[in-house]
């Protein structure tokens, strides 16, 4: 490797909105580089004032932001924070959102509706953003949408590190439906060649889902499974499916998934089920130690966010870091 | 006038935010079109989910938006309509904002912060307006930020219209603070020639602010006070300023803004003194009438806005219905 | 509707690449406007030389291509038919792409390679596309990678009307694969409720599919079986699909493209089988009646196209005319 | 400071127009760069021809042009400049624009007239300008109007130190009117607390204003007046405002513009009142050595351009360099 | 004709700048439309104000305006003037240049140089020019500048409708050099079929030309000569190439042009001499009549620029008042 | 030279499409990097496949390819190329096409048709080419089709060395028609100031030429010819313009062109001809030696390229590589 080919921790800037400036602060303290302050106040018109603590003036910045609830509030964060590094003469401004929610709304499955995913890889790219990196995307297709240059990464490399400790004899995964059936396959594979089975899941509205039973390997047998998908916020699907998997006489189930919202405390429904041994997820979105529910395991991510900044800057590739297509997200 | 010059009411839609949907009523009464439904709601992952409820397919499209608390809710909310107005083929999307709260962050006054305002205007035209309406922008100089045409419309015709039946005698407009002087002058000379005065006030921070007397006019002889500002949120300066016209002994008072926010009890605050007669606003900003403030006075604008639409697409000039740079909320 | 709402026939004008003439001729038919004459040649050095033959000045202009074989041929004629209308002062132009092939390069699932799909949206819109219509994209998200407004239509009502005059007793759709399921799913409620299976299919590589058994409802008692597809290719998937159902002793069995390509002889091989009864698919992609092969059943859909022309332009909406994002090529 | 935070004059090309080259090469003296030649000639049809004359490829380019009169030949070369800079890949392209006269044309105060400043600054980016460096704009919110980052400095600097070598007892600092009272009173608190005062300015038309005494603090006792303006064209105000302080009875005067343009005699018809010791401006705008008026004094702003360029090629904050928004300019 | 098919003069609103309001009149005259007032001054230092005198909103607007000397001046006047019409909310926003003189500058014959006619292309586009229209381009791949439609006209029609009312026995046409002996060929054939020769031209420097003999047919018997060029400047090389006729033994010469800018006295000089019996040109640059040089022979082309936009208004062909490519100005 | 001027083989990357890998590899070889492979394959519905083979990130990426036949395929494999490029986070993406077959469709000479040249550089642009990089372009004006900095270079260099080895006694340059006459003169006077004459040619069709007698310098006692010409295609003209000198008397002649494309058997037909005696042409378009005709020399420009992306990695002028405007391809 050349002279020039050295990380120069002067030369990048780290910011973090009000997502989850624990992760931004893991990435800084892996990549070397100081997290710098960022101040969010409010005016009393309800506006938002933003500023950038340290001078961004012909250097790489980095923005970090997790599209979580309030989901518009940390947009706008984002937005304003890219505009500021780009009016501020910044060399490049990268946005790295470890959990795009966006990516939800890729298609028109209605008239009249917005593919909002769309929109907002338009507004990032309008406010500055000249590349965005982001984790586990909802369908693959929505790297389509970005108009920079955009590097979804995967979460996969540490479930599987996670998972290769465990005994998993017996094992089945189960993705919720058939659309995700694919990752939960390749997921499979990384961990061994386990068998995957699939819920027979029917969405009736946004927070009402139907699982008439499963598709897929056989489940007797089986003396435990792993129910993989890449966001979990209700946990309604979930709940249904591991009812299922008991009535199949599955005694030993573990959840999976890369952005855990958890909201309308789907952790402690999800938990009061003795069956359920644990919900692994990972800290694209924050979630505080002090108060974490004890089935909930957290395997951290940003040694991958740090990884790939790093590789970005020295003209590394970063392909092994995201796992392609009809990866993770493929549906 | 010719026959193509008729209002076809089935080439208009209207279609309103949840900011301010009796303000859209308002206009789309005035216009004779029906204001059509809109769906708004909340993913599990707090993602918003917007619905048109009418074709706009080659029509021209108009969404109604006031950009009041919680601001970036109702900006989003506006962003993701006008998108969907695009992208289902509306031949024009005009964003109509009767607030346009974010012209308050129209310049750089501290390193490394946004000039937000620019930021929205593009934002706005990313999404898809075409043509964007507001009403007394904070600066005159906002109107250049905007990328598509725009056109800022006055409040000075409803509030002129309103205090030419009130008795005047030995009353005076007072200005907030030497910036806003100039709205006020023209504002007193609306009202026959009426003396101004301003306040010499000093912004401590963005919620305190400290008036040191008044400059301009003598105000001794004065019987009465009309206080002229664009908006009025906590009411700070505006409590203060009258505490000085108190001692002064000007003996009633009446406060009028065109934006009225009222945030932190202001009305409470600012009512609860007997010499403030009456606080005088427009409902670009929406105030339940179950609810107001007894002092509290609100001149419709949904009349300007709509006739402001009905000449544009009639192709009529609308320069009278708004007053031209120096006026308003020049500063 | 309001006398305006009529269509101007000197108003729009209508012209064909060379990829599919016999269906822009079906829309312009239907449509009661004449198919306006294009010359297309090349230099000697191979570049087009492409000439509109009729003014399109202040006119609607309509450009029907499908991207079939030579793909890049016809591309590289529909952009160049754009660039002319546009740049002759066309008031709007539509680009009408009844099989855009590109949208099955959607996503990197490898890494350096490109999103092709994307890319080409991009294309047509420098090239001067103001407006798109498609019909069956190969996912519904490519929908969002278009920056104009695109209208995908949808093929199930022509096939729901072919459909439905048969004998469907006993019938089963199949989806060659678990992706394609939803779709399969959706065709089989339109025809009344039939069950639903799909093929175990593992792609080997972009020619060479491995099909292990069927996944979902029971076929045993089926005596009929419709496969139901996007796209046939060479047909390789098809041919492994039906020798498993034949191996399941189902007898009867039709094939439902909407996107007919068979390359490599596909037909040939298909119709060798007796069991495979017809082979069924639209007219986006062009079968000349004099050679088709005798159990091609192709179905017409300018009759689609000329309907959201005219609705398009009467500003009607459309939304009937495609099945929104869940819908047939939704997987 | 890192081995790579040396300017590498290599690296640089400066070039001047025909506006002021005196001042470009004080900025490429105090940089130890050479200033480069351009040919700027005309062809018989009145066209500009502009050369730049040195290669720019994969170099940071600065153009260095005031727009002074005439202001659209001087615009003009440098929207040529740029256009040669880009088109013959320079790295960046910096127009360096000390004197941006059209910042005045900020607002529409008359309807179908030019937001000019917004125009060119379009116009800025499209002929390749990636960055703009100013002095002084008129009002603080033209900064919104560049779309690519911009950067106005301040002249408070030079002055404060020009006048501190002064005695200032019993100085004020009067504004022209009180649109620019704020600016003054900041310059005033740099002069170690002087008072503050402000015309009464209603200006008629673009020519002629008339003054109407004096507001703010008062001025008996007061044995000097420092009049501060942005820019002083025909001086008219200046004149009409010193003749009331005159009446006052301060017989000291010093006037005190950024950008001095003196038009129509205005040096002769100010400096003929011998209470005028002194006019003070900077050399944004060009005044010969030669020929200057002997009250005229011109305080060099070419360091404080070099300093900027450098902060900037090395990445160092120049918030320093530039008073924000509520600073200068600040109206 | 449809009824719709009729010029709706409410519809259209033409301005013209400084350059030849005698045109812009004649067009409008021709069309039956009013030229609409407008206002043009400068401030005192030197900006332009322009003022549009009528409404513009949703119509067509047509702004006329030659690029004749002070060419910055008249550059300044259109681009503010596109700029009202578009962000005054225009429906469509034409250009008309009769006179596009930076057509000269269309290639780059000398390292870091401007194409200053992409330049001014891409210029008018960023001020808000929609369409542009304009007369003879210096050469043909100019067209190709334009991101806008654009519409080249020519002048052939008028010159040949002049010249046929004269007695051409013996006539021969000299193109002045042998770049433009495409166009005299095209226009000797729309005379009849007469000879063509052309001068044997050298640029030496933008004034200077030396003229070595004569290319082509035999002048010997030819008893009157028409040289024919796109612009006479200076009238250099047309007063070198009449005195090689003249050697010649031609005793009877006419000079034609379509864009007269006759600078340095060129009329006096090429009028001067006894032989040259006529100087031809349009008025596409303004010739005051009452100071007419005697030999000076404008021949009018308000009515193709009239024509020109009722067609386009109208939606017509406007192919034959345009001859393509290789005529007019192609060299 | 300082040290940061050394070219980095690890900061750049070459890629090569199908058109013309041979030369791709001198130019590589040239500079001393390795050539990355690329992988191009179709999808059964014959879209394009197409990954590059070496990680671009961060990196200067030059994509070489001619648009050579089949031209379609040629320009879809750049497009994707640079898509590819610019997606994966290249610094820079550079378009080097050697042969830019699109330059000769510069103009409308026929309504409604494309000035295809434009339309392909708007679409390197949308694909990602931020640099494009090309040798002799049919007409200089060209050049200004391009937003993106494009360097068109020169074959002058290479041809004067080649024909410099001969003896240019009694030799004469003849270019085909009067618009190359001046390519040709310059031509001659490289080669120590050989007379010129021209073909009097007249196209009839893309494929049918006359040519009427010769131009120019008298050809009696002339002993060789050299006919110089950008490209030859079927080598039509060619053909004839030989008989014509064949006529005059000259026995010994070499045909010269740029871009060699020989369609129809051009060099069978030519060669035929036992008084041409040399074909000389370069390899911007590929001639495998194992098949070349005996007569055909082909003079290589690889070092051309390659020297001028040298010398642009290294912010070198690079203008004596490419003739100005009216160099070469100027007619």
């Amino acid at each position: 490797m050349t002279e020039q080919h050295t990380l120069n921790a002067d030369d990048i800037r780290i910011f973090s909105g009000n997502s989850n400036p624990e992760l931004a602060a893991d990435i800084a303290k892996w990549l070397g580089v100081s997290l710098q302050p960022t101040t969010i106040k409010r005016f009393t018109n309800d506006n938002l004032y933003v500023q950038l603590g340290a001078s961004v003036r012909s250097r790489s910045v980095f923005i970090i932001q997790s599209l979580t609830p309030p989901v518009n509030d940390h947009l706008m964060e984002l937005l304003m924070m890219l505009d500021i590094a780009r009016s501020a003469s910044a060399k490049q401004v990268h946005a790295v959102i470890p959990y795009f929610s966006f990516a939800r709304s890729d298609k028109k499955d209605a008239p009249r509706i917005s593919i909002t995913a769309r929109l907002v890889a338009d507004l990032l790219q309008t406010a500055g953003a000249t590349h965005v990196m982001t984790m586990v995307l909802h369908s693959p297709q929505v790297h389509g949408f970005f108009s920079v240059p955009a590097d979804p990464l995967t979460s996969r490399g540490v479930f599987q590190q996670y998972f290769r400790q465990q005994d998993l004899g017996g094992a089945v995964v189960v993705a919720p439906d058939i659309g995700s059936a694919k990752s939960a396959a390749r997921f499979a594979r990384d961990l061994g060649g386990l068998p995957v089975a699939a819920g027979n899941k029917e969405r009736v509205s946004d927070t009402q889902v139907v699982i008439n039973g499963i598709i897929g390997n056989q489940l007797h047998g089986c003396k435990r499974a792993i129910i993989y998908d890449d966001e979990i916020a209700t946990g309604g699907s979930m709940l249904e499916l591991t009812r299922i998997l008991l009535r199949e006489g599955i005694p030993d189930i573990q959840l999976v998934c890369t952005h855990g919202l958890f909201t309308n405390n789907a952790l402690d429904r999800l938990g009061a089920l003795p069956e359920i041994k644990a919900i692994v997820t990972t800290d694209t979105i924050y979630h505080p130690v002090a108060t974490r529910h004890p089935k909930l395991v957290v395997v951290p991510v940003g040694h991958v966010f740090g990884d790939a900044i790093r590789r970005n800057y020295l003209g590394e590739s970063i392909g092994d870091l995201f796992v392609f297509g009809s990866a993770d997200g493929d549906k």
